[in-house]
């Protein structure tokens, strides 16, 4: 079930190399995009960048906002990640709706978070005017961050059979997607 | 075997998120660190961000050299990359000769590539003084790119029980690695 994510724990959901889905807020419009380029830069603090295309309509609600929202999407949500990386939200009305995308607020800045996701983070923008136009990659800090404890406890990632819906999805191009349902240990010593 | 990849296909190398050997090379002295934190930023011209730490070895001969290469390691390479990521190249001689770690020389800047990785790219340093300061992210171009056709062709990974041996690594923490071993594929209608 849903529970909360010690901040300084918050970059190793992502550090794996997750797709993530992309919301935005801003007086009354909402968005939601996937992305598949993102990237901790910092574990304390918290710190993420990603890449969102500054022609997007996801890109407008989180420059006027100043803040988005990640979210893991799971194997069952592996055709409505494809569906929204492939279409504006700037001119077809809400693409939650259109898609029925259930949500709940996020618990630091209200932001739409997507009901059966395996984790949530909200995070506030970091101003870098000349990254964003040049590379359209956006930093932001971690404010909040949640993970469903079936596979993601004690700061850390379990990914086994019986969890098997609760994985991650890594895009490869084209709607498909790698499950990283195989764990190996690699030996210190 | 090891195939060159077209240059346009380069960031579907690194699009899902795998861990990745960074290597350098500058006067005679080489290094190699693992890193957990990379993205693709641009398919055309390939451009990808990585996360290395400015107090690191590889730092120091990424900004003399002006270069760096990225090789994907697989899961037979789990130990080596979990013990290049633990331990600085600065102090204690050569981190391949003490880990047995075999090189080939890539193909356009001769930089040191890793023998039994799936993947291969190098890339140059494009200048981002401030970003490097502020968040350890360095931006490259990549220069040539090469994968083990066995599981990467077309353009496209190709993750299947019978490749197992050569998919990538994507760390969560601790030394555990998760395996992209599933793949499931997202409708778009």
């Amino acid at each position: 079930m849903r529970q909360p994510v010690a901040l300084q724990h918050a970059s190793r959901l992502v550090n794996h190399g997750p797709t993530v889905l992309v919301t935005t807020e801003h007086q009354g419009r909402r968005n939601i995009m996937a992305a598949a380029w993102s990237m901790p830069v910092e574990f304390t603090p918290p710190r993420v960048a990603i890449v969102v295309d500054k022609k997007t309509f996801t890109s407008d609600l989180l420059q006027a906002s100043g803040c988005f929202a990640i979210c893991l999407p799971v194997p069952a949500l592996a055709d409505i990640t494809y569906r929204v990386g492939s279409e504006s939200g700037r001119d077809g009305g809400d693409k939650f709706a259109r898609h029925g995308i259930a949500t709940f607020a996020g618990p630091q800045l209200g932001l739409p978070l997507v009901e059966g996701c395996c984790a949530w983070l909200e995070l506030r923008r970091i101003p870098e005017p000349h990254t964003e136009a040049a590379y359209d990659t956006v930093f932001g800090e971690v404010v909040s961050a949640q993970a469903d404890d079936r596979v993601f406890a004690q700061g850390r990632w379990s990914f086994r059979d019986d969890n098997a819906a609760l994985h991650t999805l890594h895009h490869l191009g084209g709607g498909a997607f790698a499950v990283p349902s195989r764990v190996v240990q690699g030996r210190s010593h």
